[in-house]
């Protein structure tokens, strides 16, 4: 990818990706152009192919973006330690957090798998795939040491992303809840579906059936 | 909505609705023309406004249908009994099955609130409540009745929705499970989360903590 030197070029970047997330977030990867992106942007539209030579370019270098980032954020928090209950709540934290902040890539990355060409589709879905296997391996890892009920790893796996993605759809910042309280929710429903409760919190559920 | 009598108008709306589907869930509305889905449907663009107005009309038809068909579909299985395990069962097994048979429906309902006027937009989200609350009662009355462990009703609903809708992601037929398996999965995934288990299962748990 031409990357153009020196501050203005880098903050004209910036300005590109950011315009075409929103841009497409708001009106689907087919319906915008590079025209209007370069309007959007305050550009020429050459001056747009001095970034990206085209627009599919533009598009998976986002989603490939996205993908990269949420695995470089999840490869630095990861636990160091083998206790798989840790290592799910850091990685439903993380995931919660990465995504929140990033509600348009997130819907870009959902929703325009279908836009891709046969290479970036199978780029990307490789990417997808190593990062769903940290999350089956902690769930592979927790029903060995009998701290999980997991019936079907690989199922189990897409339900907990696609449960805790969901959060972008409806959660917005400054509502009632905080980003910290909605990701806690969410990791107790976690929790109590792979079956991971301390045994004090299943108590607690003997206690009160 | 203007409807031609006769066999013929039925199956020609019916064409312009399967089209349309297919058409938005692959390039996203904004992308798509009513030229261009008279052409998929091979009629001329002027036999298209004989049956929708506009596009727009036409979208709010396929994202209304689609919801009052899920509730209708809902009501007709609905248990008549109270047992919130049993209804909440009832409810994951209709809404998994009534997704997987309209994928590209479910595509379009999903991404396209963002192209509705305010006026229709405010039209789909109150179904959309309306069939979020029946599950949202399913979730209080097994809590009050301490069947059910839920620590945010409307989080935990949400939650339920967006991951049982997520089967249509990733499921196809012929794959390695029915939809009926892939419905005991969720379900059980469900059953867990909500702190459902039977007693048996959450020993069973314990036997092996």
């Amino acid at each position: 990818m031409a990357r153009t030197t020196g501050s203005d070029g880098e903050k004209t970047e910036a300005a590109i990706r950011e315009a075409a997330i929103n841009l497409i977030a708001r009106f689907g990867y087919e319906a915008v152009s590079m025209r209007q992106l370069a309007a959007e942007v305050g550009v020429q539209a050459a001056a747009l192919y001095r970034y990206f030579p085209n627009k599919e370019d533009l598009l998976f270098t986002l989603m490939r973006e996205h993908m990269e980032g949420l695995q470089a954020a999840w490869i630095q928090v990861r636990p160091t330690g083998s206790d798989p209950r840790a290592r799910l709540a850091a990685f439903v934290r993380n995931h919660i957090r990465f995504h929140v902040e990033r509600r348009h890539s997130t819907h870009v990355s959902n929703m325009e798998l279908r836009s891709l060409s046969h290479d970036n589709l199978t780029h990307i879905l490789r990417l997808r795939t190593a990062y769903e296997k940290e999350l089956r391996q902690i769930l592979r890892d927790g029903a060995d040491a009998r701290a999980f009920v997991v019936d079907d790893i690989g199922l189990t796996a897409i339900a907990i992303i696609q449960m805790i993605t969901g959060v972008i759809v409806w959660f917005r910042p400054d509502e009632r809840l905080s980003v910290a309280e909605v990701a806690e929710t969410y990791l107790a429903m976690t929790m109590r579906l792979t079956g991971a409760e301390s045994p004090r919190e299943v108590q607690h559920v003997h206690a009160h059936a």
